[in-house]
């Protein structure tokens, strides 16, 4: 797919491919088919994406995306201060919203701990988590970080910078999927799920 | 993938997912990658957008996608403009192009006929190929439409219009693709490549 006849559609092919999990061949595609629109149709995505870069702002408490300072989740007095849901990034707390199951705070990484990525402790919004610790109104730090070598290494990174201060350090708990098949579930899950078994009655009030 | 936190990040999304192929967990992906990028490089993207939908025009005489009235193609005097190749939209334009075989002009239709999708000859470019061919310059019209139920009753409508004007008509020829396993290709096209065997010389000297 070379040979493009036009500088303009070349232009906005080049810059459509640059995205993540887009080729040549779907940026063409995307660009053929935004050529059949309306010119208004098109000014509102481009001017939306402009927009949303240039406007958008990161709530200064927990890192989550905002078009305020400080964040709906984080200014809502309904939810609960006292408890911290640490997570990679904005995507798992949608993910986490969704459940409906979490009325706490949470406190966005920014990403994991990846040598191989060149991701140091540094580059993330650990420090940030830490001063907010430190200050003494939360009670409990939930990791909820992917069940990865990364996820596991940052897990134990911030936990070696929690624990000497006062508050409970839980994590979410990994075992067989709901509606999973036992046959199919991976040794290490099932084995984590055998070791961690939980009393019965505790899975009545679900 | 709801509860946004910002109104911002919803509209860029809810733009993106109008794309397509782009459900709207790829479009919050897609727009936290632009979060994450230069305000200069989303910049970038998004007004090549708004500048390719607004200021490319189609060549006058083919309708292919252009920066000026008449495309490179049709302008380039080194092509034979007494082969016109007639195509459903301008990414044919291109993978002909890419093949390098071919050296005369193009028409591009816009489309092909498709009642199901309200698809009328009307709502094609096929009225301004009728008047380029009746101008009779034009020796051999080479019909290069998908080989699908559509393109075949666009080549026939075509046909029609064009058979008692002074120009041969040819279509591509349908077979065996190169590089093909004899007992996994379909029956219809197995069929038609051998009712339209060739001579074995014919094939020496590409």
């Amino acid at each position: 797919m070379n040979n493009l006849s036009s500088k303009l559609l070349e232009a906005a092919v080049n810059e459509l491919a640059k995205l993540p999990g887009i080729g040549r061949k779907t940026a063409v595609r995307l660009a053929l088919h935004l050529l059949r629109q309306n010119v208004s149709d098109v000014e509102v995505l481009g001017n939306a994406l402009i927009k949303m870069r240039s406007e958008i702002c990161f709530c200064k408490i927990c890192f989550n995306v905002s078009d305020t300072e400080v964040c709906d989740i984080c200014s809502n007095p309904a939810r609960d201060s006292g408890v911290v849901c640490v997570v990679e990034d904005v995507r798992d707390v949608m993910a986490i919203e969704n459940t409906s199951q979490y009325k706490g705070h949470y406190h966005v990484l920014g990403g994991v701990i990846s040598p191989m990525d060149g991701v140091g402790p540094g580059d993330l919004n650990i420090e940030p988590l830490v001063n907010r610790i430190r200050e003494g109104s939360v009670r409990e730090v939930i990791m909820a970080l992917s069940p990865t070598m990364e996820g596991d290494t940052t897990n134990f990174y911030i936990y070696k910078r929690l624990k000497d201060l006062k508050v409970l350090i839980t994590t979410i708990a990994r075992g067989v999927s709901i509606g999973d098949n036992l046959e199919y579930t991976d040794e290490i899950t099932l084995g984590r799920s055998i070791t961690n078994r939980l009393p019965y009655e505790t899975t009545f009030n679900r």
